[in-house]
């Protein structure tokens, strides 16, 4: 068994709100008032600042001076923006695991994820909790490649961008039961490709996937926009 | 005129701080304790708690549960993750300027970047300041490169990512007088490239001048472990 600190105060606050704002619970441009916050959680208002700050860092939150903490847009443009950059690193991370390893290697790490497409495949899609599972599973396989990466600063910034996909990812499951099935077949070629060692043909996968999910995305924040 | 909010507190105090990290006033490895900087400073301990997760946001410290807030570390490891993901980083705001712009409307900009290099040429390499001002100069242009991208993700990440390259330069330009010419050759070959409209000719010599200074800065480091 091992003993985990507990998470900081600041960070559980951080983890309550930033759930809330990936569920829309809390909307995009709605603000943040530290005093009401405090008051709710009874949490000291200190620890809410420090709080804000980690949603700022994990792109879920802007600050400005005297205005205070907003939650971040989610938009056609913010999602354009997001997606152009977290699609980059992704590639980024698919071409350095394939420069340290080669496919022979990878075939331990590709089996596991071929285990993640059959649960993937066996989940009811109705399930209340089945975005959740097919979200958790992804950022699985990423987890996997970071240890074989081994760049902390790849892995912090591909971290703190999570929350901000993870609220793009809940807007396209909640809206597309089909994804489920769409991940599935992903994480089949994503084994393939990285069993393959072939560099670019990883980074095509990736990329087809993440435009893929860009473009749900923006046709679900479309319609929203017109209804 | 232009009427500018001040900027908070903490962000003033992550700035005094900042700037003893970066130039290594502050080792490495070394703790900040938060109750001694609060009293040096008579600011509250608060203000200072939130001055440490900006700079941890900033990659210049670590916080860890118990232990407190630690200089981060500057070892060939660290560099060496910091250079690729840096890199990789500039190569996607040089690809983005060239998907949006062609080579002929950066004709105005590219003049610029070649006034900033006579600016550099010009600079006597003795002046106690002169390896700030190249590093200013270089970070000017990419704070034009963001304003033709207009991608708000990749601007805050590449600039969080600025102090901790700004620690390495630091070491690079103390050590190397020639790297001010080197600098100013940088220069003119990136106008040149952006200017032909030649995405990958842009890159490479992007990622030239980048390893450059990545193994500039790790003989010195390599050299300063061994003294």
């Amino acid at each position: 068994m091992r003993f985990q600190a507990p998470e900081s105060l600041s960070e559980q606050i951080a983890q309550h709100l930033g759930q809330r704002i990936i569920t829309r619970d809390l909307q995009p441009g709605e603000r943040i008032q530290e005093l009401k916050v405090s008051g709710e959680l009874n949490v000291s208002r200190g620890s809410v600042r420090e709080a804000l700050l980690i949603l700022e860092r994990r792109h879920l939150v802007d600050i400005f001076p005297r205005r205070g903490a907003v939650v971040s847009s989610l938009t056609p443009d913010s999602v354009n923006s997001l997606y152009d950059i977290y699609i980059d690193l992704l590639c980024m991370l698919g071409r350095k695991v394939l420069e340290r390893w080669s496919g022979t290697q990878l075939g331990g790490v590709m089996g596991q994820v071929r285990e993640l497409q059959a649960v993937i495949g066996a989940l009811n899609s109705d399930a209340p909790d089945a975005a959740e599972q097919v979200i958790d599973a992804g950022f699985g396989v990423m987890q996997y490649a970071y240890r074989l990466v081994e760049n902390p600063f790849l892995e912090e910034t591909l971290e703190n961008f999570r929350p901000a996909i993870s609220r793009t990812y809940f807007v396209a499951l909640e809206h597309f039961r089909g994804e489920i099935g769409e991940t599935g077949r992903f994480f089949r070629q994503l084994a393939e490709a990285a069993g393959s060692g072939d560099a670019d043909r990883l980074q095509a996968v990736i990329r087809a996937f993440g435009e893929h999910q860009r473009q749900r995305v923006l046709s679900i924040l479309t319609d929203e926009e017109h209804a």
